[in-house]
């Protein structure tokens, strides 16, 4: 591809994801960083200021000067596309407003994930979602203008690695999952190290639900005529999380065990070969960001673990490994995603490369 | 019970196990510290010299200048009762010679929880089992001399409430458990702190396998004639098992998934009911280490918590919180356990407290 | 003693420091908690439902249904002292609103450290220092009114060692001291997980100059007359801070290298022997709270540590280790403090016992 | 440059520091991988199958089937250097063997620190010492071997800085240093997490010396005719070191003080440009390996911090920040150092580049 870098801007731009945003933008080579946008305090000052940093790479030289703005959609008007990285509480109605304004916009909050004109994206699972944003735009009467949402982190960790299952061996009827996820899930300040150091919280507000609903709308098909999403395509999937936050600054983990929806069960070895053969369409379609494999299968009994694995691929793909057999389920296995790459900002990157090739980003 | 105090001995003095058997015993109520067993590298020294001390506490007074022995029955010949925190390698060999030489053995080594002879005691759950003793020593030709064993760690995590959970409502079918164990269950010095620090570790090698075996032995009966144990009586439960290891000092949390055999089940409310009035024989029998509780019951959504509440009745009792349903199964919930005293010595130690009261230790 | 005990109140009651204040006063020889102050959002409540309880010892049963106050005279009238473990941002006011009600208060907060009529008094080091108060009170026209602060956590945790040198030697010339802090000191939610999982953050604001400045104030004497505080008597002590919050929950540590202001030098030896006899007039009046020894004198030479030494005498007392000469000054060593205990709240407890022995309570 | 790869060999590769050196010399754009060594056990085997790589990027593919030698000259003799990333108690033996081989040793072992043939050089500080090889090899008639060592990590963390110093404003006096070390730098598996976790531990065997003995070597010059190094040099320099370990993965970090032996003091500012203005000879020769900056200096009042900064510059630069007045000395700053790489394997790198460069590897 050589065309002309897309002028893109950043919600949220001092922000945990806005960092990351700025981190995977800063040298794109379909995206150009052309306006941050912060709260009202940050406004008008350089971006260097006002940001607390938290990054093990430098703020980018192209940004650290850039004066912030206001999130509204003025200042962003000649962007291809926004990306979001607002807080749940002020992201409904800005994003809105951006839309409204007709500017694309792509989000990390959770606000429009359950908004049957939205699509859920998950880059490595369901890109074929994004073709609802046209009904999106004729029943908002809008022209450009349209919202896509990536999911949650926890549940894009499973729903990658359930995604490989689904195409290898069909519906799945059962999946259990517990989850161990990292403190840049909350944020910053997010939690206490009072609360996590030496310990374990078995508890996040909310999480349990996202995991049990997103999946289903994820791994669900598009309705007819591309008007919505078809959320009992995943029938009859009933899944059961138990969410809890560890000492682990980046990397969710989570232990997952299976049941197919078909009589015939795959062997151990048809289920690894389903993982590590697993192609997702953000690959074929060359998308920068995608990962070189989108499921890395681990071989030794003891990974992948979070320090060691969430960097592969740049933290674009999932880890999956002790795939073996369940007492009570048909195969069970461990999962690893870097909750700050593919779990959020990163996924918004690829949803908008595949927008892009598909010609949803003009 | 005002009788005059049992000599005891410990083996493995020096190791972590064995610290927390000074600790708990150096002011018991029934028995006095008579004996220390340690490597032959250790002993004819002065305990203090020699123990690399691991505990919060200073090293009892009454302990910090006997002299270690080394690991044979001679010098334990006056000990009623000898604990054992041997690790697995020399605990055979060892705790056989002790019971050959008509010592009476409680065991944190898992060598023989798997002997059809010997009892894999949970103070909290199946003290009944004491009763094979005596046929242990029939079949051994012995008069006084036995072996008993406590569980594994994280099996002792669970069946506590899954025994709550039968006594209330029949038995189990299924259970699916995710553990997050301490650190301090691998030992010193164990788990290097380059694999754990920042991390989350999803493998402890052989805890799936006993898990899913000894909740069967534990929760099983005593054959007609107390001739050995009815791994049968447990059916239909079968255990699936995951477990990681978590940057945590002490204490293992558990998440758990549970279906009754029976048609009909109980409401949250009455699980809820079931943990929390859950009184067992060690409690009855005024056992002087069990716990005021055997089940604490949390109402908080985000408890118990490792660090919070690990030294709750001293660690002697199991927490369970987070009592709701679960969409696959018909209950899940999260408990926790402390590792090194309810899921290693004081285990031991209640025990021994129990054949004490039940007339097997004179 | 056996006096009818003293009604005390704690004001911030929620907070960490509170929490702590309840922890040792509910069965406290001498003190019954009578009132408890916080916010306004919490008055009005009872305790258990307003508290966040971050202890790992459950709410005391006399407390849990305790309503809470306002931080206002009133509801405190009948106490005999009022410890506040306050937030420096309101404590300023409230603190001095509860003297001129002619209450005694016995702060934690840093707000009144230098006013030159209130004692800075660490119990262990200068409890002298208590007699100001009668002067306070004459410039203030109260009669039965007063405040006493206790010292900064990372000060008392080398004032109590360098007054036991200075006991014992004279004058100190030059301290240069570094400190390794935990993340209880900064109170809760306080430090970010994000901010100090691996790693360590090399500035706490105020700190160094908190302990450059304070421990002139706390090792200078008392005016003739007892009309204020002597900082020049300390002279002429010069001492550089460096502070660093480091992964540890409680537990101050700090390498201290001391320079005599005497020409003749004091053996490794007799500093250890003048550590070690270290006593304080907080244990020749047997005051409850005070420990058994004032500092504990390690010989291992990899102690003191915080996790395994912090909790000496219940976190009361100050252990030194590694004490050896200094290539550039006189003397080198280790030193720990319990930052939430010695650090604040037993301070505070103390400097009360203190006050009722010499009758300033009554 | 462009002459043709030069063949290099790596002692203790599968080791923490061998793995260091794969990592860094799988892609040089001097030096080509031609054997790895390692003890006898792994010798004969795939490199991938023998270790247990520990470092978050995958073993380069160049290197995975690499089959491992003894740590035998023979099959190394075609290297032009040979790389040492042995432990101590081995490495005496081995690197002098290689050496009376004729082989050129850089090495990151303790043992011939000390010795007065052999150049103790921080690539960033004295890479002048270099020359001294050729009186070593002269003195042990060899005609290609020898042996260059790196500093102690520490050691290496604070000579940097110090040096630049003192190009800026000549000998220094006084330096006192406190350290907070992490655990990679005990090697694998290092620290028990049990003494580590929610602790600091205020001891290192020998590490306190090693900083207080190699500055001397290091700052200290070369005796004429480059027959050895003078480490009188560095007089009247006195060091005091306190060295804590720290619950840090990677990254050491010290609090300096430092007096300067002039009568006339710096400014801050100007000992602020002394450092940001440091260039070494490292960088003019446009080594490799060289970081962008030699001293990297920080504004923000809270930083280095070992999480946040240790990647700069691919962890080859040492960070300096806080630099303020001292009450004691003329000025105190804080400095980081990636231990694992500046610290150790890319110490040895850059100092073969310099010999490269200078002539001194053919």
């Amino acid at each position: 591809m050589s065309r002309s870098p897309i002028k893109v801007g950043i919600l949220g731009a001092t922000g945990t994801v806005g960092q990351r945003f700025i981190e995977l933008l800063a040298t794109h080579p379909y995206f150009e960083i052309h306006a941050l946008g912060a709260s009202a305090r940050s406004a008008g000052k350089e971006y260097a200021q006002v940001t607390k940093w938290k990054l093990s790479t430098p703020v980018p030289e192209s940004v650290r000067k850039m004066v912030v703005q206001e999130c509204v959609p003025e200042p962003f008007k000649e962007c291809g596309v926004v990306f979001s990285g607002l807080d749940h509480d002020v992201a409904g109605e800005i994003e809105d407003a951006f839309r409204t304004a007709e500017l694309v916009v792509f989000s990390n909050a959770k606000n429009y994930r359950r908004d049957p004109l939205v699509p859920l994206m998950v880059p490595l699972v369901n890109p074929d979602h994004i073709e609802v944003v046209k009904y999106q735009q004729q029943q908002l009467k809008l022209s450009k203008g349209y919202i896509v949402c990536n999911a949650n982190c926890s549940t894009t960790a499973i729903v990658v690695p359930l995604k490989a299952l689904e195409v290898a061996f069909g519906p799945l009827k059962t999946v259990m999952v517990t989850t161990m996820q990292a403190i840049s899930g909350a944020g910053y300040p997010g939690v206490s190290s009072l609360d996590i150091l030496d310990n374990v919280v078995p508890y996040i507000g909310g999480e349990e639900e996202k995991i049990e609903w997103e999946t289903s709308k994820i791994l669900g098909g598009v309705l007819p005529g591309a008007t919505g999403f078809d959320l009992h395509a995943a029938n009859p999937l009933t899944v059961s999380a138990n969410c809890n936050r560890v000492p682990v600054i980046d990397g969710h983990l989570a232990c997952v065990s299976v049941q197919f929806a078909a009589e015939t069960k795959p062997s151990i070895d048809e289920v690894r070969a389903a993982f590590s053969g697993f192609v997702t369409e953000a690959q074929t379609l060359k998308c920068p960001s995608a990962p070189g494999q989108a499921v890395v299968l681990h071989d030794a009994p003891d990974r992948p673990q979070p320090r060691l694995d969430r960097d592969l691929y740049a933290g674009a793909c999932v880890s999956v490994g002790r795939v073996r057999d369940c007492n009570i389920f048909d195969v069970k296995f461990v999962c690893l995603l870097d909750n700050v790459r593919l779990g959020a900002a990163t996924s918004s990157v690829i949803n908008a490369e595949i927008a892009v090739e598909k010609g949803y980003i003009v």
